[in-house]
């Protein structure tokens, strides 16, 4: 299944067509820790800048499945491709790196559809899982996927549902202009 | 119905519950015509960027329907937003921008399932059409999409069918480490 939706992801549409994602599972015990310990260190930091209620509520989140979930999956952009001519990210570099996030998100619903979870890590220091994890240099780690059959649904956003954030009515707004 | 769309792309996933996307319908004949502007410029110098059949198959193509379509959207990132309090970016910043992206992804296939097309246009000078719509400084361009029923409906990506590229296996292979 996890090669299915690698494939389903792969249709996702990529500026100039560069098709620039790139998907490594993390198998490996080793590199498995590694990630882990960056998680730690990361995470360790985070919760040092908040205070108050917001450093106790913090504490307490499940911010992560690392440990938990079966499939690790780190999505990368390969920034020196060739593929799609440079076509569309002359005045806007950065949608090769979007095309990645495109990507992710067709391969987050068409989990959903067949009742896998995702979490999207972003708790983790960059650098350290590109070099943990032995790919080529030219390729930036856009995303870190936990996947697995998750041990419950819900519908609601759990930061909502914990009361860390409430919905933001600017995010629905539509201005005219 | 584009309304609803938005309504739907509010729900995509965002990095802490951040929902920093703010959506802009671009309807004023004026700023309709600072846009196509930027885009010509780019497009001219995207044009001259290419030599011999390249820039004779790019003169040819279609690369935005701005005359055509009947809706503008243009989508920001909010780059000062305070909702979710930060979390999950302090290493990874650009999950901010990321998270707009997995909106449009959204607001994308809510779209095609109701058989409207969208076209998402980078070849624009950002700051020009940050400045012709006059929204708030920290707002960041981060996609404008031509919104419309399609003449016509192709499983094929375009630039595919006109032997711009071809499918890059990368993008399908699974790595694993």
């Amino acid at each position: 299944m996890v090669e299915e939706l690698v494939a389903l992801a792969s249709l996702a549409p990529s500026v100039g067509y560069s098709q620039p994602c790139r998907f490594v599972r993390v198998d490996d015990p080793e590199r498995r820790a590694s990630v882990i310990e960056s998680y730690q260190r990361a995470n360790r930091a985070a919760l040092a800048s908040y205070q108050g209620a917001d450093a106790d509520l913090y504490s307490r989140l499940k911010l992560a499945g690392l440990r938990e979930s079966p499939v690790h999956l780190a999505v990368f952009c390969d920034r020196t491709t060739s593929t799609g001519k440079g076509l569309g990210r002359q005045t806007m570099p950065q949608t090769l790196q979007y095309s990645v996030v495109m990507a992710i998100c067709i391969l987050w619903i068409a989990a959903r559809a067949r009742g896998v979870g995702v979490g999207w890590v972003s708790i983790l220091e960059p650098e350290m899982v590109t070099r943990a994890l032995e790919v080529p240099e030219s390729w930036e780690l856009i995303g870190y996927l936990c996947v697995g059959y998750p041990l419950s649904d819900d519908d609601k956003p759990a930061l909502m549902r914990v009361g860390w954030e409430k919905c933001d009515p600017r995010a629905t707004t539509l201005l005219v202009r």
